[in-house]
């Protein structure tokens, strides 16, 4: 029988047994400063499967120092990675399988048909918060080296699996099992794509634009200057950055896409009382980075064209808007089209599916954008589940695509760190 | 001497007693359910001048239940109005002297240079929430009916003077005293008006408009609505709605008034996240209403021109903006431009400053749409002190003014109401 004949046998008379490995994970709910949970469980797993094990809670002190830091903690007590490496024997390229078990805060309780964490089974779902983002593909990628070692296939490179914290708020998970020093010559992140393959990833950074007027009171609010009338303007200002940034993007992961990296007003607030001229509006957004461009350089034009509002309009010239850069950022990620790694995958999914993936440029960032530019470790988004239900009351994940991926993950390890015959 | 000598001679004389009236005035924190300490002021004061004393906490089973009821409370407890009367000798046109004792918050205390409360003196400025708004002014018309008693002088006509509460928050002290029959010829209410005259009192009424969009992810915006750039069609309608509610207005009163009966949009709301789509923004405003108006037909318009939003723009067909009554509401108010209170007053003002007054429409509404509208009182307004430091810190009455007005007052009192030789 074929390696992958013998792996896809396993997966497949195996369901049972991760199914239940998935629930126990889902019950966890590791939210930020909560991973303690989830960690024992994958530290547990990767032990008992003769992996190297490495725990260690994230040092906030050195984190804080690196320049590609971003948290909205100040400190890390209680989270801690996991990394298990499974040593290959020789002559093999190395692999890094990343997935975050963080995960975003339930919500309200009421908008749950069963309780978030209860990690239900439904026909082919199961249901709970950090099902599809991502314990899911976590299960994907882990069933995958586990289902190569028990048909007896030993690889030759490394498989370095990382079960980090804190992706959800910026990445200082992935930062810190980087700057421990775990490398390889490619990385897997089982984002749920919904198994499409994303060998670009768009960054983002949050900011905020202070908009200004001049109070007065509502029955004489001709005496005043509504900051509320200046928004038209500096949305206006912000689609044409939008649009000059995406002209020129060609690539054909980007075929279809309207806008390939968006510049999002998520929020506004400003004034304090019905009857009073507001004399301050807040936007709050999201900037799209384009993978291979520099946070700075982004920056800088937004920054650039709001200041030119200035020369446009003369309110403000004498009061400009203020950009200001807070909250979560994730470094845009890519592999290059040729990397021999996204090939194998390729080929893996052909091979597994029978027809081509489809792959695209992500809308999101993860933290291959961190590996990618921080790690220099070349990486690609692959995994089950749709971003439609993730962060969101009643998340699933489908497991058939669990195993599907899991056995696409497999074949492609195989292919790209090679099988000690 | 002549009747008005006297008692501007009494006032010079009296200053002394009166700044401290006013500065244990100024110390009660009367807030909204806390004005049971100026109100005993008030009681005492009036009993040992002679006044019938009717003090009575406001019943709210029975204004609830009143259409002209609007109150953000939804109990009075310890919230009473006290109302003196001083019989004239008969003969005379009766006149209500209506003033409100409660103030609006401190706000925050280290913007404050004194105690909020402080009634501290610096020059001719005597300092605290409520100097200005309105408790200087109530001082002028008590002092005003004072002077005229200490010199020996009797009227012809009532006095009735109305302390009462609520102002700030809708009217329901001056509805109380209407329910329980206080009514006169005319009625003078000494709110900050910077002693310009208003025969006219703009009213007003708080909407809320919500606009509606569709979420999505920041990343692949374009599969969403945002509720921020539908902003811009409802803010112009409104502008639009405004002016066309302003043109026909004819009046002096009105004259340099670029805009005068505005609508105010005065703070917005929307979004959750940086990186959602917004799919609600709320705007808050105030709508002027007209002198004479009704306020069932203001609100129609603003719904109507709202609704007119659905033909210009299919966003809107699909998604209707609502239109919602909130909040605090004011009649607007008016007296007849030849009523002979009205020129009384300006008389008075006239000989005693030596020059024409200011006469204008109100920006904002008093207590005096109630009593015109629904006592069926014509009403004017004339105070010390001005608007631009009521509601703020460090708010302040400048004591001459106050002095000023008392003379003004008394002045016109014993022309309107009659003096009994």
């Amino acid at each position: 029988m074929a390696n992958i004949q013998k792996v896809t046998s396993f997966i497949k008379e195996n369901r049972g047994e991760y199914i239940e490995l998935l629930q126990k994970m889902v019950r966890q709910p590791s939210k930020a400063g909560d991973e303690s949970g989830i960690q024992d469980i994958m530290e547990k797993r990767l032990r008992e499967k003769g992996f190297e094990v490495d725990r260690w809670e994230l040092d906030y002190e050195a984190l804080s120092n690196d320049k590609y830091f971003c948290a909205s903690r100040s400190d890390f007590h209680g989270s801690e990675n996991v990394v298990g490496v499974l040593k290959g024997a020789g002559g093999g390229r190395s692999l890094i399988l990343n997935g975050h078990v963080d995960v975003v805060p339930e919500g309200e309780r009421d908008q749950w048909t069963d309780d978030p964490f209860s990690g239900e089974i439904h026909g082919s779902h199961l249901y709970g918060r950090g099902s599809t983002d991502m314990k899911g593909g976590n299960l994907s990628a882990l069933l995958a080296v586990e289902a190569i070692q028990a048909v007896g296939i030993t690889l030759k490179g490394d498989i370095i699996f990382q079960s980090v914290v804190e992706e959800e708020s910026g990445g200082s998970g992935t930062l810190a099992a980087i700057d421990r020093g775990y490398t390889a010559d490619a990385a897997l992140i089982p984002e749920p794509t919904n198994m499409r393959i994303f060998p670009k990833q768009q960054g983002s950074m949050w900011f905020k634009v202070h908009i200004y007027g001049k109070s007065a009171h509502g029955g004489t609010r001709y005496e005043g200057v509504s900051a509320i009338e200046k928004v038209q303007p500096v949305l206006h200002a912000i689609l044409e950055l939008e649009k000059e940034r995406n002209e020129p993007l060609q690539s054909p992961l980007y075929e279809g896409n309207p806008i390939p990296v968006p510049i999002n007003v998520g929020k506004i607030e400003g004034g304090t009382w019905p009857s009073s001229v507001p004399d301050q509006v807040t936007l709050e957004g999201r900037m799209g980075v384009i993978p291979g461009e520099d946070l700075n350089e982004a920056k800088k034009q937004i920054e650039k064209r709001l200041a030119i509002l200035a020369d446009e309009n003369a309110w403000f010239a004498e009061s400009p808007v203020k950009v200001e850069w807070f909250g979560a950022r994730w470094l845009p990620g890519e592999i290059a089209e040729d990397h021999p790694f996204l090939q194998a995958l390729v080929e893996a999914y052909q091979s597994n599916k029978r027809e081509e993936p489809v792959q695209k440029a992500s809308p999101w960032g993860t933290d291959g954008g961190l590996l990618t530019e921080v790690g220099g470790v070349p990486s690609v988004v692959f995994g089950p589940g749709e971003t439609s239900v993730a962060h969101y009351p009643n998340e699933y994940i489908n497991m058939d695509y669990v195993f599907e991926t899991a056995e696409i993950i497999a074949q492609a390890i195989m292919d790209w760190c090679g099988v000690d015959e």
